[in-house]
């Protein structure tokens, strides 16, 4: 069965039910569809009177993904159904999908399986809305600059330095620069700019960051828009009268609830917000997680990426930000993508038979290097970790085998998921694992305090999570961070935008390679997000089409989309 | 009181008593928000099991728009009302308001006072997302054009005649003429193009004018996207494999089903599309409107602009397209606005002591010329003609009863409405001259048949409903329409892109112009609607933002919306 034909195949529950499993009063709910809802959260207030939500929290991560696949997100849903199964008061926080992806390789983002979020096609296409309503609010916001370029400029803005671009939530490569205002004097300024897709705006980080629509409002308000032809910073604050925060806010009103939906084995499911992992944080919205604290016992949720980089950010941003470190960490790994980290093509892992037991086998150790330093470097933030061993049906026992001995011999708890085939029950030893370490009492501390400034910050990142020997900056990240730190401006969270596919910043560098340096290409501040982020290398904010986009094969069929995966 | 703080004082019903009060199964309602749903039209199969839909279509139209305001849809909406609390079973079908123009100058479009679609706020953001779905489907086919010119071309567009442009539902002038496709080969192909909003675009006329999912994906597969060098027109359908419109489709399956919301007095509202009344038709979808006329006796329905745009639209595409003429037609006028057609300044308008009775009513009867010609253009399509006097608080008495006398003189019947201050109450007499109208039991007709050509169309829109002495074409527009009897494809309804302001195509020519020739400066073909535009002079197919929007006086007050209107 695909994915599509599991999720129909089973009945999903009233949402009104589903609410009564999550402790959430019905007058609470806002439908959105018969089988979504938005919490309204004001409505929870008698709750959690006494004080602060005290559910657990456990982090699920990965090792650095391949194109073999992890499951990172089939398995955060199955934990949260095993540790249902298994009597725990649990519930799952994840991300919103962008739409950008679905109709380009990377199909949807709701699971697989029996471990799935449902309904799938919503959750994967417009959902309730918030990703339109970014969108739409960061869109208005950068048509008001540009109203007010062509109105006079009053602010002295140079148009040059606006580095806020326009946002779609499309893979769309040949918007990523455009000239625009052209035309003559009655369309506007002409300058060079482009657009972001929608998970890469400050917008979204600022919408997952924040505590509620008041605390976005105010990191609106802050986001950088350019400067002055006398190089003054200018704000969103500073566009006309009352600076163009409330306007974003009155479309932002209702995206900020956090939606309700289900897993397949009906339990509970907060799904809000979802940044970029490399430009931004990677994390559902921390109002979803928040939110599921308050009405569950332990919340399960995902960081994007690898550990090096979502669940670093959920330590040093997300997780002090929220007010809620993680207290068990969960690291994703499967056989096969060891095997690829250990120098395996693809063509043998989709074909097994080519290769002998021991050749695997050889593969699977040279790649473990992987897993040891993501563990590791998730050990260093304090809270118990346990890994997942995520199985594809063409695993051999043997491999599995040398697995739980290599976690054995690190000292390291471990269970074989079987989510993808059997849901929470195939999660139900990871579900004790991770109630046991829960039981430890542990909570993750990040490794700096607020006043850590970026230098020291950045250096150790690199060093300590990622291995590396050390940082260079280019003349500009130099320069900029000599001048954030005269301005005492430095003393913020970084995040790092580098690739996923290595603990360096060259992607072909799999495994865990040492001695290698982390170029700082330049720095962006982003205080509406309440972060500086460090370029490494060419990020791309603006995704492209393959040649055959996964658009191509779908249609709807008697009333059901078909094609999409 | 504002229009906002009236919405806000009235407590609305709940979305199963209004779907009781439609005649709609609970099972047929799909939520979204806790004041407004879809409906599942295919749960009301059972409802028309027998025929056709067989309610009486009330057209609801006015005099040419001008700054003095008419309150069309303030007066559709009470006039639903008002048929309603006199004994007939009403429903009012509307267009969808864009989300551009609130943040610009214009306000929301939901009505006013005591005569307004509720929740107003919901309605002029984000509703239930029909737009944002048509703004993702329209942008992900122009993705997925610009992909093709980016992976080999194998279609060999020439990228100079792609003439679809993306959309956003924002006023951005400086998104009208852009260059994309910049920053070198991995970033697409350079090519002049540019963003409509989405209320102008073909996506949102093909939507509107589909009967359903099924006949919106033909309609969408026939959209044209540009030529080949060769010259070859290429559509939707020539994209990929399989063409665009499946996954256009997919990305529209929800927003295709019709919205349900209420009046202030609980009457039920279908609100859902809403295309340009110049660039296209100006009408809510067929699909609103047919699933109206199967649930009520009487459906009160809204063109767009004055009566020689929206009104003719109707009768030539609209009404013929959904095989649902009307039964009866209202045209609103006030006061203010023939005294504006007949030159008297807004300055005087608005503050009437300035000007002595007899200058006031000198400009009514040179004003009224404009009512004149509208009526007797609604005559000549069959069905009775009712005026609509809409009161606004500084109208003379003797203004009125002038005007009534005119209209008596004229034989057409004629009520004063109070709607804005009284609701459906205030709509009382109009409801009755209504009622009266419609047991006359004629059905409007188009003045064309299928076969009348496009030169013949325009001609006589041109001499009949403008009253112009006759059409001047462009040498491309010539060029354009020879080729196209040439190839035997001017066979299909016309539709008009002239200035609202006046019959005439200059803007400046208020009151009954004659003698005035109407230029036709370029023809487009709009297959996926089903129509041919005539573009008379330049159309902003997206409009910008004054220098002091209206978005600069907006926020979030303890969770409610101010500063919208």
């Amino acid at each position: 069965m695909s994915d599509a034909e599991m999720a129909a195949s089973v009945t999903l529950r009233s949402m009104a039910e589903i609410a009564e499993r999550a402790g959430i009063p019905q007058d609470a709910l806002i439908p959105y569809g018969r089988h979504a809802a938005k919490i309204d959260v004001a409505r929870l207030g008698e709750l959690d009177a006494s004080d602060e939500p005290e559910a657990s929290v456990v982090l699920v991560t990965a090792i650095s993904p391949t194109p073999a696949g992890e499951g990172k997100t089939t398995v955060t849903i199955g934990l949260a159904d095993g540790l249902r199964r298994t009597g725990s008061n649990a519930m799952v926080a994840l991300r919103e999908p962008s739409m950008g992806p679905v109709f380009g390789m990377k199909g949807g983002a709701t699971g697989g399986g029996r471990a799935q979020v449902a309904p799938m096609d919503a959750i994967n296409l417009h959902f309730t809305g918030d990703f339109h309503a970014i969108t739409s609010a960061h869109n208005l916001l950068c048509a008001l600059i540009d109203n007010h370029l062509h109105h006079g400029n009053e602010l002295d803005l140079d148009p040059r330095t606006i580095t806020l671009r326009r946002a779609l939530d499309v893979n769309d490569r040949s918007l990523r620069q455009v000239v625009n205002g052209l035309g003559g004097r009655a369309s506007g300024v002409p300058r060079e700019t482009g657009f972001e897709i929608t998970v890469a705006t400050e917008t979204m980080a600022a919408f997952c960051l924040a505590a509620d629509l008041e605390d976005l409002t105010e990191r609106l308000g802050r986001i950088i828009i350019g400067r002055t032809h006398d190089g003054e910073e200018r704000t969103v604050a500073d566009l006309g009268e009352q600076g163009a925060q409330g306007a974003m806010a009155v479309v932002l009103k209702d995206a900020v609830l956090p939606n309700l939906v289900q897993t397949l084995e009906a339990t509970p499911a907060v799904v809000h917000g979802g940044p970029f992992a490399n430009i931004a944080h990677g994390a559902n919205s921390i109002i979803a997680l928040n939110t599921a604290r308050r009405l569950a016992d332990v919340v399960v949720t995902e960081a994007g990426f690898g550990a090096d980089l979502g669940a670093e950010k959920f330590m040093q941003i997300t997780g002090p930000t929220a007010g809620a470190m993680p207290n068990a960490v969960v690291v994703v790994a499967t056989v096969r993508a060891l095997k690829f980290n250990g120098g395996m093509g693809l063509a043998t892992l989709n074909d097994p038979g080519t290769a002998g037991l021991e050749e695997h086998l050889a593969a699977l150790e040279a790649g473990v290097v992987n897993l040891g330093r993501h563990v590791e470097n998730m050990q260093r933030f304090g809270a118990p970790v346990v890994v997942a061993i995520n199985r594809f049906t063409q695993d051999d026992d043997a491999e599995l085998a040398w697995l739980q001995d290599w976690c054995r011999d690190q000292g390291v708890a471990c269970a074989v998921t079987e989510v993808w085939a059997h849901g929470g029950a195939g999660a139900e030893e990871l579900a004790g694992h991770v109630r046991a370490a829960l039981e430890q009492g542990r909570t993750a501390e990040g490794l700096f305090t607020p006043e850590t400034g970026a230098r020291e910050r950045i250096e150790r990142i690199v060093t300590e999570i990622y291995g590396g020997a050390g940082v260079e900056y280019s003349a500009l990240a130099a320069r900029q961070l000599a001048d954030l730190e005269a301005a005492g401006e430095d003393r913020v969270p970084v995040c790092m935008a580098k690739t996923p596919y290595s603990f360096s910043d060259d992607p072909a560098r799999m495994g865990a390679p040492e001695g290698f340096t982390v170029s700082i290409r330049e720095l962006r501040r982003r205080p509406g997000a309440g972060f500086l982020v460090a370029l490494t290398g060419q990020i791309l904010t603006m995704p492209g089409l393959p040649r055959r986009p996964a658009a191509d094969g779908m249609s709807v069929v008697d009333g059901q989309i078909s094609g999409l995966s």
